[in-house]
């Protein structure tokens, strides 16, 4: 049987990785600072990881959710104590990004009994019919996902926002704290406070989509933890399990739950559990979150002198090299000739950043040795 | 940090699980015959299973869907051979059922770029937007996810069928070729035919929701393949990953993808791949499906005389037994007194068997024993 032939494919078969380094098949060895889209939060293979899955596997892999599993109390109380939401938020578990998202514009509707989402020009959110509805990218959008009322604006504009909540069918706002396959965009904090202002006025969802900026990527646990901002609802998927399939939501206390109001059948089971507390315990123990700001603080250092580049976008290690062209050739030479993953973005001229957390400034050294050779 | 409240839990705390039993942290055993929603496929903790996850572990468990893994070939290989579908589809994974559903009404919808969706009286398709809106249960659609153009149609209704289709703005009919939470419900033959060839003629795409009654549990790999039709789309999910969060579609031949069309960042991840890859080899070398007929034919025979059985219902290992009263509290006894755990459903009066598929004759002794002591 064949695959369905969605993915455009790099020509490198990885079958080994471990930390920040992956090998393929021919026994090359390459430098991952992409992380297979910032999914690869504690390194790959952590021996920690490792022995959590292991020992899970040995003992029990899966229930359902209508049995007890102290594991997912486990998981919330650790990540409610590393992000510090602990007092404010519920953890709702499922099995990736857009679940995540889907999860998050639910709960706001429920709530408030809405329909319309605001969401940002260039925003990424999933592929399912509400996480893809919200996305600023019609081309992936089928009609069967066209249905949903949304009003994408562009990001940083106050008044608009304050013009289409006015109207008074907005169930909720979503915005990514650091935009991801956009292109490393920032909402400012100026804004983002402006919005939280005027959601709560009106009673309308601020949702944060820290699927791609959370779990430590942007030096905080969550990046909208930079603004001094709370959101009502956190989505959350990629760092989560390392790899392993895992997203989740924080829903703020003044949501209630019911019986039956989500759901879903693989979510917050025993192993999805082990791995997402493993990659807690992680980052606790290695100070990754300290590590990101410092080795952030190196890079940036390192690369600021690079010919023709305009800029750097982002925060922590969710990095953007922005230059003035394309980086279509300069990604597939770094892959090919100095064995160093990057990543792309819709923005065409940036260069991707999103290493394992656990990167060293000695890996930076690879990486911008590598560039000054090719810019 | 709370958990966000939405299950009903029963009072058991699995740790351990092993081929159709499980143990609770007293120590207590439980007969398993549920696998947690008809997810556990060859049993718990299987050992090949848990050997190819353990060496999948130790060399690399996630990249990105952007290199080459050779792993989802050998998926589709083994998925192709053992469904004997190979050659009429293709392959994409994700990773729930939900996700596979989604998957599949926008493939459906960009293919014929129409939005209507039929599904069917007692449906259940998933908690994601578009997978919700289709499922019969308005206590779970949110607002937001009760946008998308569906009509919900009595199950054997072909005429019904027709005059919907005579429209002319169905992209898909959906059915589960034996329904699952709704309580096992058929289609007939007759009318899955029906539906087969009016939808054909109409460029309306079949997709056959096998997220529960496929991967053997019916007894054939796939439940419509006892009724000699076939799918546009065919979404799997609960049972391909033995409890690892896979999900699937098989898109057919005539449906064409293109770069971009579809996308996710965790399906078809090394450790996934690992997984579903364990349990087609032990399907196929433990005869799984052979013993599904075997046991259902043994289960039919043990059950049939019990007092106040109105029916049987179902397929395989997927099945109901119909009552003329409420079985709650039946399902209490059968878990608390005899530590057997067994499903509900939409339909009260049901009690829904879902064992793993290499449950034994002696298995099956042990729960119609509690039947009759029960009774
Ligand atoms: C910000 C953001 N939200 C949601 C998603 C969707 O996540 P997933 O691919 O796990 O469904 C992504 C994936 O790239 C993302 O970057
Ligand atoms: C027939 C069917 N389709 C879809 C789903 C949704 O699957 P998931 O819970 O993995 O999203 C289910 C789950 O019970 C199901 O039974």
């Amino acid at each position: 049987m064949k695959l369905f032939d969605v993915y455009p494919l790099y020509n490198v078969t990885p079958v080994k990785a471990q930390g920040a380094y992956v090998w393929d098949n021919k026994g090359d060895k390459y430098l991952d600072l992409y992380g297979g889209h910032g999914v690869i939060s504690i390194g790959h293979t952590h021996p920690t990881y490792k022995a959590a899955l292991e020992n899970q596997l040995s003992n029990i892999g899966f229930y359902s959710n209508a049995i007890q599993n102290p594991l997912q109390q486990e998981l919330a109380d650790k990540l409610g104590e590393l992000s510090g939401c602990g007092e404010d938020y519920a953890l709702f578990l499922c099995s990736s990004g857009a679940e995540a998202n889907e999860n998050a514009i639910k709960v706001a509707s429920f709530y408030n009994q809405k329909s319309r989402v605001i969401a940002f020009k260039n925003g990424f959110h999933g592929r399912t019919s509400g996480a893809v509805s919200i996305t600023d990218n019609p081309k992936i959008i089928a009609p069967i996902n066209a249905h949903n009322p949304v009003t994408i604006l562009p990001l940083n504009d106050i008044e608009l926002v304050k013009a289409e909540i006015a109207k008074g069918d907005v169930s909720s706002v979503i915005v990514e704290p650091i935009q991801g396959v956009g292109g490393l965009d920032m909402p400012t904090t100026e804004f983002l406070q402006a919005v939280r202002k005027i959601t709560q006025e009106n009673n309308v969802c601020l949702i944060l989509d820290e699927v791609q900026s959370g779990y430590g990527r942007s030096g905080k646990f969550f990046a909208h933890q930079h603004h001094g901002v709370k959101a009502d609802i956190i989505p959350m998927a990629k760092g989560m399990g390392n790899g392993f399939p895992i997203g989740g939501v924080l829903i703020a206390n003044h949501i209630e739950p019911w019986y039956g109001m989500l759901g879903t059948t693989f979510g917050g089971s025993h192993l999805a559990c082990a791995a997402g507390i493993a990659v807690l315990d992680v980052m606790k123990q290695e100070n990754i979150m300290q590590n990101v700001a410092d080795v952030n603080a190196y890079f940036q250092e390192q690369v600021k002198d690079l010919p023709g580049l305009k800029q750097v976008k982002g925060q922590g290690l969710m990095l953007g090299l922005e230059f003035n062209y394309e980086v279509g050739e300069l990604r597939k030479k770094l892959i090919y000739d100095y064995k160093i993953f990057t990543g792309g973005a819709n923005n065409k001229n940036l260069l991707r950043i999103l290493p394992p957390l656990n990167v060293t400034k000695a890996d930076i050294d690879v990486f911008v040795e590598a560039l000054k050779e090719l810019l």
